[in-house]
Parts: structure tokens; C-alpha cells; sequence
């Protein structure tokens, strides 16, 4: 635990989501926000009894995002407290409502960062519910408006009730510890890739080692790509390397970056916080493009329109992926045995976790046990 | 003529263009420069003789670039003084050489912004000549390797001798005043719609009023989109309306832009000064792109990532077009009716017209009659 910051006690109450459904809601241990400096402690959920579309799950596994520790801690928006986050959810179904075909109990499911979205637009209806035009549900810290508004809850939880349209097959050949950060990390870096259709032979680069970076390297592996990883230290040299990248360069050394000019087909660029692209588009194809993944805080350097012009290269964005394109994407995962580099952590750990990963201190996603929230009291820090 | 600008008087002694190449070499009149601040003066150009692939062109029209002003000017580099500017060319094949089957004296032709490339690389293989690996070779200031590096010299001239691969034949349904903008204004907009694949009813962006984005209005209007020109003055709004553009926004009205938002799938920027492209991303649906065209001198404003990352927009370049995409455009302009506004202009009127063109104070491209080039001694203010 982090010192100087205060733990509240468990709250006495439950926070109660009044989700207007008939059933009776169950109650979820679980760890979450207060205010932007509570740090995470231990909260009750009640989660709604499930509807006929309903699938209930008993969450094992959750992965730590980085957008997790800036959403508790409300570094780019205040949220609404108390906030549980999590969104790479692994668990086994418990339930289910009446209209749910596709999953029965004792499934090994997944949740990913999306449980809901409007179902109607043109993105909804091309499987790009991460792109709604109303704005998709997010797994923690939206209202959800088919229940009342109520404030979704993430994963740091022992149960979660999801929409059967938002549920993801986990295949029993993936490790669901290993697996449950596929369900961002994973589909975030696999989305682009696909996007750009990359295949057999093309040419990746990866930008920055972290848990997308190297969910990045994995997939393109796997796609059949040769890897590049463009790191500012060398000491992630090796590690690059064992992680199956072929090439390893130097971005801070002119010399190699001039070395690796026009060698690369798609970048994916993982860095959060503000870089200098010009020189990675340098090291573009014709035809290449850059994907940024990462949200800086602060502006980024300007991209010169000369490189863009020079060899048509495009600078562009992507957005985790669509519910059909993450099956796909775990589908795929358990075809070529790609999972994500864990360290498990207890729910006590928690804070802790978070700091480390703010210092970069991870290979390469922290996932919460959540076997571990079951008791708060018997918690090793209580 | 601007006052102060001194004009040499023509150069008594031809520029006589060392060819190594057997065979006699023909006189042009021209009009170049011989200093960045010389202005536009008469020269006398040896162009050599057809080789095998060679073929001699009659130039009948000239249009008149903003590049040509850069270039003449010294202001992207110091260029090889002299300097006869001018890359897209029409006129009628005068000779050709014996391995020329393609083309016959007598037949309308063009010639636009290149006049050679490696032939070797992928680029080249692909048809893309204008991004050849080793560098193409432009139309006018470039050292043209298969001819002992001799510069090369452009349009503002009565022939020109170009390769066959590099020619481009004029479909007789084009006006060749008019058509001649199309070798460079006309395929820099026409390839990133064809790259983008805009079909009947996408919807297209149009920012920036000048020599490109006129032609951007008309060929998207000929491929079926629905058009939306973008422009600070309120003043064009009449003239992006005669082009053809189905709606007309003022970029700085801050409402208007906003009720644009979400509603064009690719914009084509045409804009050389240093701007803010952010309120454009976000009148781009999603999957959409900007093409940025122009090459501000100075640096632009940063693009935000998070308008690319939440509607997967890409920020893109485009470089002129290969020589077949520039025949398909040729002969897509003659089948739609599509040419170029023009403002003819004698020999005489070419510093005019260059201060003209960067007061922006031309409907919509200056196309030089080079028949007023034959006789430098009668010039009106000679």
C-alpha cells in the first residue's frame, strides 16, 4: 500500500443499483474508487438480477489497464464514485435469462471494454459498436440507459451481468488468467492490424513495450509479420526480442532509425504519452500508415504533411474493436496459442500494482485474482 | 510587369543543353527565370534531339502552377538557375523516335510533372512513378540521369522532348487550354479520391477554393459524390456553388462547422498555408480521411489523436499521380466533360499572372498560350 494514502474501511452498505429489473440482485465483493485519491478499496456491488438477455458471470480473472488507474484516480475526466473499474474480464457463466441461446452455465466467457451500445447505427450495424454514434456503454463508469441509467461497474469484481450481445467465448485453450487481457490490450493492438489487413510477410513496427506493445508484437508474430519494436532503451532489447520481435531499434539513435527508413508497412504506436512521429514515418512504406493507440494528456508534436505526401503515408487512429472482430480476435489468440505476459496480483496489491505500473514496473499486465476479493477481511493488509 | 523586378534582356546565346545524344538539337523560346528575384525573362532553350524513345512536342499550353512560383522563386530550395518552369503541358507531337509506336506526329499529348523515374523500383513497377524509391525526374530542375544530368527545363516553352512512357495522350474532346492544368492539378486531386475509392454518393470535402480544389469540386462531382466545399470567405461561396458543390461551409463559423460534423467521408485539402485541421476531422464520418495536398512552408497545428483514435480517421498525404492514373484521369475528364477554369495568358503577362496567383486573385488557373512565346522581339512591352 502506497503511504499517505488514507483506506476507508469497507463500506457498511452496499452500493445498491437500482436497476428497476424484477429478480432479485445479487451481491458482488469488489475494489474500487471513492474519489480521485481514495486509492482502491473494498466496496459491495449489488448486480441486477439477470433479464431474459442477460448473462450472469463469476468473474475470475481481471486485467489492469492503464486507462484504469487514470479513470479512478479521474485524470482525464471526473467520473462518478464509487468507480470499480476493470475491463478485461474472464469468468464462467452463472446464469442466464430466458432468451440466451449461445451461452449456459459453466461457459468460460469474457467481457471486454463495451457491455452495451445503441444497437442501430451505421457502426452498431457493422459490428463496430465501439464506434457508436450515440456513444458506446463503457464496462465501468457509464450510465447504462437500458437500465435505468445506472452506473456501470468493471471488473474488479467477484460477478458482473452483461448483455448476451457483449459476451465474448473464451476457447478453453486459452489460459484465462493469460487470456483476460486480451480482451482490450489484445483486440486494441489486433483491430488496427486487421484493419490494414496485414499478412504473411508484411512488415510491423511497434512502438513502445508495455501491455499493448507487447500484446502488438505477439499478434503481428502470429500474423505472420516480421517485428520491429522501437524502444528508448536498450534494456528492453532482449526482452523484445524473446517476445518474438525480429528487429530491435534504438529510437533515440538517428543512425539506426536512418538505418530502418522505408522498412516498415504499419506502425503500431502504443506510447500514451507525447512523442515525435516524424522520425517513425520515416521508416514507412509507401502506402505505410501509423496507428496511434495511445491518448496522450498533452499535445503531440506536429506530424509534417511532407512525409505524409511524399510516400502517401497515413497517420490515423483506432479504437479497441468491434464484439465480432474480438471473438474473432480470442479465436484466433487460441489458434496460435498468443496470450498476454501476466503477473497475477491479490486485490490487496492492487494500489501497489497501479504505482508499478505508472513506473512502467510490469511485463507486461498485471490480473487481478479475484478468487482474492472474496473475504476483505482476511485481507494480509487489514 | 512588377515594378523593381529588372529584366534581363534575352540571353544572346541559347542555353544549349549538352545531350551526348546523336542527332540535331532544336531551339525552343522559352520564359524562366535566372535568379530568385529575376522574375519570369525570355530564354532561348536547345532541346535535343528525339532518341528512339523519344518524343518531340509542340507545346501549344502551359498551365501555371503555384510549385512553378516556389520553385523559380528559390523558395522551397535554391534551384539550377536557369530555370524554365511549367509541368503541365499540352501540344501536338512534332517527331518521334523509331521505337515509339504509341504516338504519331500530329496527335494531342501532354506531359505533367514527371518526365522520368528509376522504371526499376516497386513504385515504378506499380505504375507509381510520382513515389519512385531513387527519386523521380520532375519536369523542370532536375538532373535527368539517362540524359548525362542535364537539368531539365519545362513548359513556359515552345517543345519539349520527353520519353514515351512519360507522355500522355489528350483526348480530343478536352479544349487543350483547358486540359492542360489537368497534368497537375487535375491528378493531384483525382488520385486520393481514386486511392480512397469515392463512389457515387460518398460524400467529399473540398478545403481551399484555388487551382486544386476547383478541380477536386468537379471531378468529385463527376465520380457522383455529393460535394462540401470548405472556405474561409464568404465571398466564394457563389463560385464553389457554379462549380458544382452541393453544400457551401464557412470553416470559421464555428456553428456551422459543428452541423457538419459527422457527414463527409474523405476531404481533400487543398491548402498550402500552415492551418488547423482539427474542426476538419471532425466533419469526417467514421473510417474517414483528410488528404492534405499543399506544403505549408511552416509548421502545421498538431492533429489531435483523439479525433483519429474515436472515428478511426486517418490524416493522410498524396503526391501527384502515376502515369497511367494520369491517362485514366485523362481520359475520365473527357468522357465526364471535365477541364480546368482558365485565364489565358501571353508571354508577356507571366509576372503579372505570378503575383496574381499568390493574391489568390485567379478563377482558376493561368494557362500560358505559348504561341506568344514565339517572337519575343514583338512583346507588347518589349
Amino acid at each position: 500500500m502506497t503511504p499517505g494514502r488514507p483506506v476507508p474501511p469497507p463500506l457498511a452498505k452496499p452500493i445498491t443499483l437500482d436497476t428497476g429489473e424484477t429478480g432479485s440482485t445479487t451481491l458482488a465483493a469488489a475494489y474500487g474508487a471513492t474519489s480521485p485519491d481514495s486509492g482502491l478499496v473494498p466496496l459491495t456491488l449489488a448486480r441486477r438480477a439477470p433479464t431474459a438477455d442477460d448473462v450472469e458471470i463469476a468473474i475470475e480473472f481481471c486485467g489492469l489497464c492503464h486507462s484504469d488507474v487514470h479513470a479512478t484516480r479521474g485524470e482525464w475526466r471526473v467520473p462518478p464514485y464509487p468507480l470499480v473499474p476493470g475491463h478485461e474480464i474472464v469468468g464462467r457463466v452463472t446464469r442466464v435469462g430466458s432468451a440466451v441461446k449461445e451461452f449456459t452455465p459453466g461457459d468460460h466467457v469474457g467481457v471486454g471494454c463495451l457491455v452495451d451500445s445503441c444497437r442501430e447505427c451505421e457502426s452498431c450495424l457493422e459490428g463496430l459498436e465501439q464506434y457508436c454514434e450515440r456513444g458506446n456503454i463503457g464496462t465501468y463508469g457509464a450510465a447504462d440507459p437500458r437500465h435505468d441509467a445506472a452506473i456501470t461497474q468493471g471488473g474488479y469484481s467477484t460477478s458482473v451481468v452483461v448483455d448476451r450481445r457483449f459476451v465474448l467465448r473464451v476457447p478453453e485453450a486459452l489460459d484465462p488468467a493469460a487470456a483476460a487481457p486480451l480482451l482490450c490490450a489484445g483486440i486494441t493492438t489486433y483491430s488496427p492490424l486487421r484493419y490494414f489487413e496485414v499478412e504473411e510477410g508484411d512488415a510491423v513496427g511497434v512502438v513502445g513495450l508495455g501491455g499493448l506493445g507487447h500484446m502488438a508484437v505477439k499478434i503481428a508474430k502470429a500474423m505472420g509479420a516480421e517485428v520491429t519494436v522501437f524502444t528508448t532503451s536498450e534494456s528492453k532489447f532482449d526482452a523484445a526480442r524473446e517476445l518474438g520481435a525480429d528487429h530491435v531499434v534504438l529510437s533515440k539513435d538517428a543512425e539506426a532509425m536512418e538505418a530502418a527508413n522505408r522498412s516498415i508497412d504499419v506502425i503500431i504506436d502504443t506510447v500514451a504519452a507525447p512523442h515525435d512521429l516524424n522520425p517513425y514515418f520515416r521508416t514507412l512504406r509507401l502506402d505505410g500508415a501509423l496507428f496511434q493507440l495511445g491518448l496522450p494528456a498533452d499535445e503531440m508534436p506536429p506530424v509534417s504533411p511532407g512525409l505524409l505526401i511524399r510516400r502517401r503515408l497515413a497517420y490515423a487512429g483506432s479504437l479497441i474493436g468491434g464484439i465480432e472482430e474480438t471473438q474473432e480476435m480470442l479465436d484466433f489468440c487460441a489458434e496460435h496459442g498468443v496470450a498476454s505476459d501476466i503477473e497475477l496480483v491479490r486485490a490487496d496489491q492492487l494500489n501497489e500494482a497501479y504505482d508499478r505500473m505508472v513506473a512502467g514496473d510490469v511485463k507486461y499486465r498485471f490480473v487481478l485474482d479475484t478468487s482474492t476479493l472474496q473475504d476483505p477481511s482476511e485481507r494480509a493488509d487489514a
